[in-house]
């Protein structure tokens, strides 16, 4: 078993429970476990006319997921891809219908015709005004006269829940949706079959081929064609809808087969939007699940040419969650980028003190480049140094252009410089650093708290704390010591980098994925560095 | 190419593209394709706290599907599981900032707090209130400090929404944001990994095994476990998340990892509603896909332990679409079945005339067997003569039980047992011919008519008209000529029988299976039996 359900034989009535547990109320099933599978509405009071609809299984959330207020009045589900029995049929009209009677909407398969047709016969021979319609969709084999009902009847059961809720007769209901089934017209692609519980899936469509013109029970598409992506698979379905398009408005329905991404449905929504018979698409239903043939990964594109009458139905608003509501096609809005992404250099000024602090320890971090690269080679990846140094290297070349004179200014200047100038994750926690410590600045912070700000940054957004071996086990000590003397904060670096060497168990950074054994004895490169720093001042 | 889309470069601006179009206005995004991707609500005045969400695409509808009223003002998306730049981030943060501020939620990856820290930094510089959260609710690996951020992110988004909405200022969404993943607790599950467009699927679930514990980026889950379908399945996610659950309710969120079935979607929800802590969770989130991984045939459990403040938050409506709403967990209502399904056996009763037709056209019937199978073998499967046969020696021996007095209460009761005895299609057509001439007699019809309504009902269920190659073609005419005598009858359903030869293309039932050449020449079975019965009568 390759899927989440416990048996064949239980998978349908488990997932009818499973949808009423969560109706609020508002659906009910009839008590015919296993053989009667209906669900059906409990605000039902049956003066108005009953939609019933119903067939295979396997199709969710087609029919049950559309019970409800507007919509359907009861579904019969069958098993997996089978019809319902006509006992099934049968027990649903009865428990519906009144005095309004009941339209029967039947997808055009032989098994459901005959089993709701019959259910019919027997129900009118209670009295009961039972109405029925079949619907024949889909355009996939134009020579066949008995064409399938596919997820056109989305259309059906939409316009014809409208007329109903709002107390229309049997007879105009039933016109309705002879009508919306003449105007609609639906084709599917798909490139890959589905899974059929108890029986898995058939391996037919080779890579670079999909079908067109499929029906919704895994079986073979009306041909084979070759694939060549969103745009083009649009394009063939467009080509055998456009020959059913009237010259009035019309909706399309984007159908989700099953398996088919949410991103995918997206491209094919916006395919179908710049497609040749965009100009007579007005309104969109979908992209969604609607009417699935189980997991297939496929689509189908449903038209409908409106009327103002339907226009109106299709907009009325209903309970049943799965129906994704009607929306008309318009324009992508683009709003203009906001001032502020290119960053405005900074004033640059001069102090000679600043200016000379930051080179030496710059040129100590490039000093220091391949003794860190060796330690980050036993614990890392073997770059620290190098990284550092880099930086290095640019903040030395940036210092003419530096607002030296201006510590708020020059903290944010230099984590400008190094998110541009610095790869890595690194870059970025650095830029946080000194972003973050201008900002301190800048609200009154002296130099030292400014840092510890920078640091708490970095911490929470690198997620790492004190003794998760990371620079912050040597800097966060050194800026507590600080106040207290340079020596003093070089001596707390120190010892806070050679602890790191006892950490065994990094949870942070890249040292985080190496075993104990790999990380024994070994400073933590960054913490070293800060500590080479702090010396680099005391020396 | 597998997959519906146009390129790899183009999926992402194209999928928001056409999110876009339909949304009815009350979203855009930033002019800054292809490389800052925003989706932002245009009905935004930023009096309020801004949420602005996003990370990797791939994740759909997370998270441009969830912006809109009550819950995020902006997403920003990267390409497919990759994290966007610190420049998109900021873009986003600088266009929907207002006095109000702005909350980033952010889910546990890396590169994501990394950008989005940096960027809130960069944003913070321009003198605006920005705070960030980080969700981690994964309890896949309670041993790693850096849980993953999933599906549990749907809570955050939508309490924090709920409260911004509200007019919360920045402080009070935070800390509800961070108590909110404080609380909650996620797990998932998969079957199967994803296909990752341009990359391809990695095939490393064998058949039979699980991955329990899996991210939403295509990685390998934490474990592999033995698969036992959906019940075991819910038991060893509900075992996972026990240990964080809290005394109070909790609010289950069920999320569809993909390309899971809604079928199995239900049957997983029927189950978490009756697992072991079913006690423990009053409302459901979902079954709907939210936090996807792409195509996962997966699923994941996320749970908050409640506040009545969250009950309200997570109740309160929503614009986007995406949101399945919470809905109360409850029983499954069942409704006692219709009377009227066991049908009443007819009252037995006497006439000797028609004991005798009947039994008459049964004896003919049960005399053609072959030949009419003979026939059938040539254009069908060959047992139409047996099907018959069958039927006719039943209904014989039913005549002591049939109200043979009555014509309307006998056609039904044929009906009824040609329904229960007789197997196939070709017993639901005449169980529906019988039973529908049963319904015009009893209004009044006289027999000609009524047998005509029986047959026009037929011909709707089955789909078949005139010259269809069917029983239609002989009985029709037969029909019309009863008035004016049994031979006429007779000679117009040869003449239509005989017809049927030259039928070459049937257009329903068995035969429009069969090419032209197999069907020349030779009459269709069923016409032909109506020309045998009616030769039957005149001989």
């Amino acid at each position: 078993m390759n899927q989440f359900i416990n048996t064949r034989e239980s998978l349908v009535t488990e997932a009818i429970d499973g949808i009423l547990r969560l109706s609020d109320g508002n659906l009910a099933r009839l008590d015919g476990f296993p053989h009667v599978k209906v669900v059906l509405r409990t605000d039902w009071d049956k003066s108005r006319v009953a939609l019933v609809s119903g067939g295979g299984s396997g199709h969710e959330p087609s029919h049950a997921g559309f019970v409800g207020r507007g919509m359907l009045t009861a579904a019969i589900c069958g098993e997996v891809f089978a019809s319902p029995s006509v006992d099934a049929v049968l027990a649903a009209i009865l428990a519906v219908t009144g005095p309004a009677g009941c339209l029967l909407i039947v997808k055009n398969y032989t098994g459901d015709r005959l089993n709701f047709g019959l259910a019919a016969e027997r129900a009118r021979t209670f009295g009961l005004k039972v109405g029925m319609v079949i619907v024949d969709d889909d355009v996939a084999l134009p020579d066949l006269p008995q064409a399938r009902g596919i997820a056109g009847t989305l259309f059906v059961h939409k316009i014809a829940g409208a007329l109903a809720e709002r107390g229309a007769d049997l007879d105009t209901v039933t016109q309705a949706a002879w009508s919306v089934i003449e105007r609609a017209a639906s084709i599917g692609m798909s490139l890959d079959s589905c899974t059929i519980p108890g029986v898995g899936k058939e391996d037919r469509i080779s890579a670079g081929k999909a079908e067109l013109g499929l029906g919704i029970h895994g079986e073979a598409g009306a041909e084979q064609v070759a694939f060549h992506g969103a745009r083009a698979a649009i394009e063939m379905v467009v080509e055998r809808l456009e020959p059913y398009m009237g010259d009035t408005p019309h909706a399309a329905l984007l159908n989700n087969l099953g398996a088919t991404t949410t991103l995918e449905m997206s491209v094919l929504c916006e395919e179908l939007c710049q497609s040749r018979i965009s100009d007579q698409i007005s309104w969109m239903i979908g992209p969604s699940a609607m009417m699935t043939s189980l997991d297939m990964h496929g689509f189908s594109v449903s038209l409908l040419a409106l009327t103002d009458e339907d226009e109106h139905a299709l907009q009325a608003p209903v309970a049943p969650r799965a129906w994704p509501g009607m929306h008309r096609i318009g324009k992508v809005r683009i709003l203009p980028l906001p001032d502020g992404l290119a960053p405005i250099p900074p004033l640059a000024s001069s102090n000679a003190k600043n200016r000379e602090l930051i080179e030496s320890c710059c040129r100590a971090l490039i000093a220091a480049e391949s003794n860190l690269n060796a330690l980050d080679a036993k614990a890392g990846d073997g770059d620290t140094g190098s990284t550092l140094a880099t930086a290095a290297r640019a903040l030395i070349e940036a210092l003419d252009r530096l607002p030296l004179a201006d510590w708020t200014q020059l903290f944010r200047a230099i984590g400008l410089e190094l998110s541009q100038t610095m790869g890595g994750s690194s870059g970025v926690l650095l830029a946080i650093f000194f972003t973050a410590a201008g900002d301190a600045s800048s609200s009154g912070c002296n130099l030292v708290e400014s840092l510890k700000a920078g640091l708490e940054r970095v911490a929470q957004v690198g997620g790492a704390k004190a003794g998760d071996r990371t620079l912050i086990d040597a800097l966060h000590p050194a800026l507590e010591a600080l106040p207290r003397g340079l020596a003093a904060a070089a001596r707390a670096a120190r010892d806070g980098a050679d602890r790191t060497a006892a950490i065994t168990r990094a949870k942070a950074g890249r040292a985080s994925y190496l075993s104990a054994e790999n990380l024994a004895g070994i400073n933590d490169p960054g913490a070293e560095a800060v500590a080479l720093l702090f010396e680099h001042f005391v020396s």
